[in-house]
């Protein structure tokens, strides 16, 4: 089994990717459980809605991070650790990364201080492997702006932030990426879904993960 | 002005000394805020409502700590720096110290962590006075029960702890005042209420903060 995270802005086809998973290990009769940040047990999804809706009284940067850290160590603790010891695999959108592109990258926060926090959280656990789906900003404005229009689910706090905000985003995302690469997989999110699609299974064949 | 946090078991009296300072800056004709931790902002109060009742997905120990500290981040940023900047009293029903005396006396986590998330969500404020209302834990449950029996309101998780836990709190509390004297005054909390009022009013005249 392995812990398998996906990273990326919005649009990018993080869920695409997450089907292929579930999908590729549905076939393989691997175990697996499919989760979320920040959420994935009762108490974190009530920090989530709190962290992506709460407008009138919005959380300064630093009460932000705390509330995304307070629901990962619930996540770790009573989801993602139990589901690891159990051989199952885990398929996780979005984990520690997130929380350094958009509170580092995004707030201009401590990087040294965001690490703390995220390995204070994690109690140390890291993913065996962040897949980045790494998307211009334009394109993922545009694929939001479409996504609000078929389905009217409005934009959360993060989505309506400025262009600026979005490419700091992706840039840390890449410097993370840049600084440890073997637990890295980079793809190109501006293609198509079928090449999408493959690109990443093969890598992860290629890297061992599945044949 | 001065930024005054009350601190102990429940039960001790923190709320009658909170009104003997109220009343005495209003007499002076003094400004002050009276607010209170976790909670003091639509945000913080929504977490207090988590910390003290999420009973079905109740937080792990780490993530209990990071949801205190980022209600607090909220509250120092959002209400008790402003109304200091603004020459208001600040008086505060618990703060840092709470955290300390709860998360590592009575939960058992790492010291220099507790530390290092106070001194993040706080950016250092530190108050000028704590005031702990020292209780026997005996005294502390017997005060509860009756409150309990007398409001029909119910215990919250903290209350629901053992003996044992609220012993490491109070230990936790007289340990945080003896290592930093100048900061804390120490008063007998089994002593009566008027008895209580007036050492308290008189170590606040002897310290300076007020006639």
């Amino acid at each position: 089994m392995a812990f398998i995270v996906f990273e990326g802005l919005d649009g990018a086809g993080k869920s695409t990717l997450i089907e292929a998973l579930k999908e590729k290990l549905d076939q393989k009769t691997l175990e697996y459980i499919s989760t979320r940040e920040p959420g994935g047990t009762p108490l974190a999804e009530k920090l989530r809605q709190l962290l992506l809706h709460e407008e009138d009284d919005a959380p300064v940067s630093r009460a932000e991070l705390l509330m995304y850290e307070a629901a990962r160590a619930q996540h770790v603790d009573t989801v993602i650790r139990p589901a690891l010891q159990n051989n199952q695999w885990v398929i996780c959108d979005r984990f520690t990364a997130s929380t350094y592109a958009f509170q580092k990258g995004g707030r201009d926060l401590d990087a040294n201080q965001i690490h703390w926090l995220n390995n204070y959280a994690t109690n140390g656990l890291k993913p065996d492997l962040n897949v980045l789906l790494d998307l211009s900003v334009e394109t993922s404005k545009q694929r939001m702006e479409q996504r609000v229009q078929e389905t009217g689910v409005e934009k959360d706090r993060f989505e309506k932030e400025e262009q600026d905000f979005h490419n700091r985003v992706r840039q840390a995302y890449l410097d993370l990426a840049n600084n440890e690469a073997s637990r890295w997989l980079v793809l190109d999110a501006s293609k198509t879904r079928e090449e999408l699609k493959s690109s990443f299974l093969l890598a992860l064949s290629e890297r061992g993960f599945i044949e």
